[in-house]
């Protein structure tokens, strides 16, 4: 569990790291940024993740979304893994990817364990967030993982509403700008979903956040922004269905509909800060 | 005087903007970027500048700078320009460049008014920012003229402290991230300086702010922020000369070495929005 160091610069009185290991689970060298805040030494940390979007990797919120100031603040751990699987393979091979394809393959892993050809071998994303990317967390940083809270954008943002929903004793809070709720209901979602776990939509279920709130997932801190001149809201995002499956459900989510703003890190950077705080307030 | 939108994102209640235009003293299209906080409709607000460094554009601050929040706050106008000309000027021409040359031509023009060929004829960044841009800003924003400060990166710190110091009644206030203060006696200045203004240093001392302090210019109002670990500190910036100077004069500068921090826009976007609090004191 050798890590590599790819940068590190003081940042707000901390240190601002970009980080590669080789992950089992994708058979990859992965790359992720951390945060960590200035701190007393041998404190141990609570944690926040940011699960990433569409095309991203780790750098666009660690370069662009303002959390650093926020994290000093509220001592707090910001973890931003990458969104897929990318280069050679431990044989030197490539990952399968889906050329001039964004929302699919390399950048668009959806957070799932693939169990579809050629898929199923790399793209294990779930299992690298849920399982070995804490451990890795745990052996290099001064975190407490009995703390741990996670937010994301769009692909992200359904990330972290399904990670969350899914581990509700492992996240104390979940948070989510733009996020996709329905991944089974729309075209991002039926088309990652169908390519990566097959087509039967059983097998989605556990990769869309309506359908665990449906299945009787909850989790009492939840925290969605979304604006309302965000160009995917309608077809990809829609908002409503996680309002109205929270309703059925009586779980008190709280969505915000965020007036003017749009799907980029204008507006995540806008409200990160405040998650944080919001966050922290359930991290202790 | 058209400007064309490039982008406008709504961020912190206020209008993130990137614009282009027709420049008369550079003979291109520029390219800037304007940030307009939240405020009541008629009313004309301060403006803050910031110069970038070499190889930036107007992006980089833009994306990396953290200083939407606080421009909200305090109800102030930031503006990035580009750093040098760019592009086909108007009969189609590219604009001379140094290929390869990270540290001249596009990217680099030192804010100044080139008088040797080919710079002189584009390579007006001086006349640009000093008068050109004003009077865009003027016609298309809700600015306050009258209530201006100057900050900025690097080569665009040198811009900031030379700017201010020609100009002091109309910047009310000058800061500057790990400033380039001294370009006549270092080897990135002594390079732009020669080839844009020729051999002659006497040409220089209006673009070296230790020269114009050595002249007799001064301003009640300077902050600088440097990092102690910047990796150009020792070679490209030397900080103490300004100091000195400053010194020698009776200039009150206030000249703030940050323990560890170094050259990146993690450490500006540590300090920035302090800065914007530091100019809004001045700017009423």
């Amino acid at each position: 569990m050798t890590l590599e160091i790819l940068s590190e610069n003081k940042s707000h009185g901390g240190t601002q790291g970009v980080y590669s290991h080789a992950s089992a689970e994708t058979g990859t060298a992965m790359t992720f940024s951390v945060y960590v805040p200035p701190h007393e030494s041998g404190a141990k940390l609570p944690v926040l993740w940011y699960l990433s979007g569409l095309t991203c990797t780790h750098a666009n919120v660690t370069e662009k979304g303002d959390y650093r100031a926020a994290c000093a603040q509220h001592g707090i751990v910001f973890v931003a893994p990458d969104t897929s699987p990318r280069g050679p393979d431990k044989n030197g091979d490539d990952v399968p990817d889906a050329e001039g394809e964004y929302d699919f393959g390399k950048g668009a892993g959806f957070y799932v364990d693939a169990t579809q050809a050629p898929w199923a071998g790399h793209y294990r994303m779930r299992s690298y967030i849920e399982r070995e990317l804490p451990e890795v967390l745990a052996a290099n940083f001064p975190v407490d993982l009995a703390r741990q809270s996670i937010t994301g954008h769009s692909m992200g943002g359904h990330g972290a509403l399904t990670l969350g929903l899914r581990n509700p004793d492992r996240f104390r809070s979940i948070s989510a700008f733009s996020p996709i709720v329905a991944p089974s209901k729309v075209p991002w979602g039926e088309k990652a979903l169908g390519r990566y776990l097959g087509s039967d939509p059983k097998a989605w279920r556990e990769y869309d956040a309506v359908a665990l709130v449906e299945d009787g997932a909850a989790h009492p801190h939840i925290l969605i922004d979304q604006g309302t001149a965000d160009p995917f809201l309608d077809e990809q995002l829609q908002t409503h269905r996680f309002a109205g499956a929270c309703d059925a459900a009586g779980i008190d989510a709280r969505i915000r509909m965020r007036e003017g703003y749009d799907h980029s890190y204008y507006f995540i950077s806008t409200f990160l800060a405040e998650h944080v705080k919001w966050h922290a307030g359930w991290l202790g």
